[in-house]
């Protein structure tokens, strides 16, 4: 990390250091609102930000997202999580307290086209994307000058599909040495494998150049310029093993028209890849996202 | 009001009669949600959604609105709102609740240009506009077959600004006669008096054909055209005794070039408007909008 | 026709009786633009307006609109059509001139949900949209109060995949009938023979509810949530006998979020829909559309 | 210029060699189009695009926009301009003919936001902004080593309003001296001579952080924030000696809610005046922008 981006962290876990976020799931039931928010009162954590959501109100799941502030958290944190047990056990919840201070290690992946590595790059520069950005790891040397001269390590290793596992295994290495969180695939062409994807369940963000469900798979550009699209799009999602098919997490589009050919709609499209990219990055880092089944919840 | 509206709201009216919103307005502070969601619990209403806002953390302002089912609420209506009473005083509470089957009973001001109008008739034909259009008073006699033709009343009131007393003195006969909850200027192109606005605070929405701050007063396509802008906007506010100055609720723009002049920014610019103003009024009519100060937050 | 509209397309038919659209398609090569412009000069006509496209530059396919002026234009015409073939075959062009004046008879094909049908309804009334409804066809009595309250025949043809062939029958006797030159499929929820399509190519608009290439076939909303996106959108296309696969007109998108259900996804849908298919309509009108293959080049 | 940039600079040049632009503006009347098409088929061009409009169609003002291909452009250069001087004359025409391959000259300006700045490097390295980025011209030493590392060379010249002589003067030595075409205010924040702007009239792009005409002048999102807009923009024009009332060229708009505070609207803002602003440079670039009087024609 260097120095001018640690400054900015160090302020940002500084301001924050009694900051968390409680994210709960579980069937909706009268009073679940009722309990926390008297369990937060009562460990005199204020409230500063709620948001909740019922999925089909009759017999549905309840989720919700609360950002709390508590004095001497770092003292309070254990207490808090083995008194919360209790209520969790009877209102059958998943749940989870973050810690703001505690700021996710990231790895980026990276193929020949660095649009998307730069943008989350500028944005990690200008603190907007409030992560330790561990690693980047790519298949080709494209990037490694700019990744570097941020002082960031920059893992040069060769892929295709012939040598899939062994390329997974260094990965995986590299992954665990450097505590990584969230691995984000900033346009890496390369299929992983289930094995992989399993072990970093709801952890891996994909950026797929289209407005999914239509063009799955290769090449969407040039099939958007054959079918004659009037838009084009980019879908951020988390990855599953069924390709293209993973919880979406943020989608946008841009407009075309009869003047743009394939290579117009690759530059007009790779502007909101960037966009639509850093946007899921961002509520990611933020605890913002529930995936539940094949869907996100974004708070 | 005519019979296949009459359907639409007594379906929606049924569906909904256990339904409330809950709206509070106090100065931040921990333990209001606690006490809240606490209250609800133990009168057995559950919370279907819920949206909070703090401004500024510190020493701030405190805004909820919750919406929620209770069995039985018809009975539950006068306890529910005498017990609540030492909880409000205990925060300090600016409170109200609102009943969902309470159909708002809603008049629209129209001059000579008909199109918001359409759009507001159009959304409550069509079941998206949850109010009794209990009458449409104008200036001209332009709307008055299409107005009728729903079975709506229409009073033609002549106006200008030598005889704008005698005039607010008709319509607030009217008002009164329909017991007007809300008040919708669809383009009604004159100005009200301070007395007329003072006693209807926060009840009526107007539409401004510019992006506001631009634009105030008068022939904002024109200004637009002459100034070479590159989109033009629509802005919906509650009007107060400064022009074009009350709080802004929804705010749209659309694209220009230099090909349209100032009657095609006119065309393009009626459908942004239809569809700002459509949105405030709906927001209004779901008790979503609180006003703080000049300013709203919509929940 | 109510006599408002008439009013209003006689006014339109005075302004521009001397304006005429020329259309041509053909072969990129040098000198295309200076053989027009010449001719369009040595007839004294002044061009108001020009587009032109060259679809891959080297060996392709040039498109090119200009709107243009010529005094006593109904005299000029045979003379203007007869003396431009020797051009058109020099430069081996498909081509054709329209008079501005020549307002196109329409009809709309519509089911039981009437947002689309009513939007045209509306433009039309307006003015906005330069046409002539001749008849509304419907499987469904919805629609036929509002039609009938504005002057237009409106015809009840009960349909079916059972009894395709004879409502068809039905339904191009009225299409003589009334001379009817574009067909518009306002949710028109059945699908047409590939005799029918054929009989109109490139002459039937439809309207699609999302974004194409996804969610081709039925309940695109329902699936649409299924899926779990953070868009939905509508497309407006000709028809062809690839069900929802001619070529694409207009398209748009609306967000959503995890809060919408199918049901908000359809009404925030349908709004999108109305301005989607408008805007073809209104482009198809103005002669600003040329189908070569399967795509539109809109001028 | 660093080496990567260069190289593609030289493939475009390349690419181009025989490319150019006509930009023509004079008082409309029959003819101009058959004149000037005849003029380039006679000179063996071939007319790869082509954009016209006529302002105010009687009497107006015609402008047009051609970009041509021609065989050994080189060396017809001068034959071109020479023999066009008759057609000129005869239709009153201001005119330029623009030769792709002559890449502009380009200055920023920057004080201490960089973002800005750092888009337009961006889409520089990438290759879609076709210019020499010559120099960096700041009042901050922030931007330095950014510029430096792609080899751009950065001068730091403090700046207030009681040196804004000295100031210019030598500024205005380093744009002699690098034959600069067009100076970007990439957020430079100090206010320009009358004198300085006299000297570079449509050669200077301002972006400014709001949507205009709202908000002029300092502390736009500040006052967005006081009057509590519901959406925030950025406007790109060309400097003149009326303070952000120049000819705009683009500008477009971001939505905000009332959890955006002053803060949040600057981030959000920050992403709208990048692309805001690269959008206008690379319109100049491609010479598609027409100034007349106080409007920007952009073809």
């Amino acid at each position: 990390m260097n120095s001018y981006s640690e400054g900015k962290i160090q302020a940002f876990q500084k301001k924050n250091e009694n900051r968390a976020r409680f994210l709960i799931k579980c069937p909706d039931q009268p009073g679940i609102v009722a309990a926390v928010s008297k369990f937060l009162y009562e460990h005199n954590a204020n409230i500063v930000a709620s948001d909740q959501f019922t999925m089909n109100p009759e017999g549905g799941e309840f989720f919700i997202r609360i950002e709390f502030e508590c004095p001497d958290l770092k003292e309070q944190v254990s207490k808090l999580e083995t008194r919360f047990v209790p209520i969790a056990e009877k209102f059958n919840m998943e749940w989870k307290i973050m810690y703001v201070r505690d700021i996710k290690n990231m790895a980026i992946f990276v193929s020949n086209e660095p649009h998307c590595l730069l943008e989350l790059l500028w944005e990690w520069q200008s603190g907007d994307l409030m992560a330790n950005i561990a690693l980047v790891i790519s298949n080709h040397e494209t990037a490694r000058e700019m990744v570097e001269s941020l002082g960031i390590p920059f893992y040069y290793i060769p892929a295709n599909k012939d040598i899939r596992h062994q390329v997974e295994v260094k990965q995986k290495q590299l992954l665990e040495q450097y505590e990584v969180d969230l691995i984000v695939l900033a346009r890496y062409m390369q299929i992983l494998t289930p094995e992989f994807v399993g072990h970093f369940e709801n952890r891996i963000i994909n950026i797929h150049h289209s407005f999914l469900p239509a063009f799955i798979g290769a090449k969407p550009y040039e099939r958007a310029y054959q079918r004659g699209v009037k838009m084009i799009g980019a879908t951020s999602h988390y990855v599953t093993n069924d390709l293209d098919e993973g919880p979406i997490i943020e989608q946008n589009i841009g407009r075309v028209d009869h003047r743009d050919n394939g290579e117009d709609m690759k530059k007009i499209g790779q502007s909101i890849e960037r966009s639509v990219l850093a946007r899921a990055v961002k509520w990611h880092l933020e605890d913002r996202i529930i995936v539940y089944k094949n869907k996100t919840i974004v708070f």
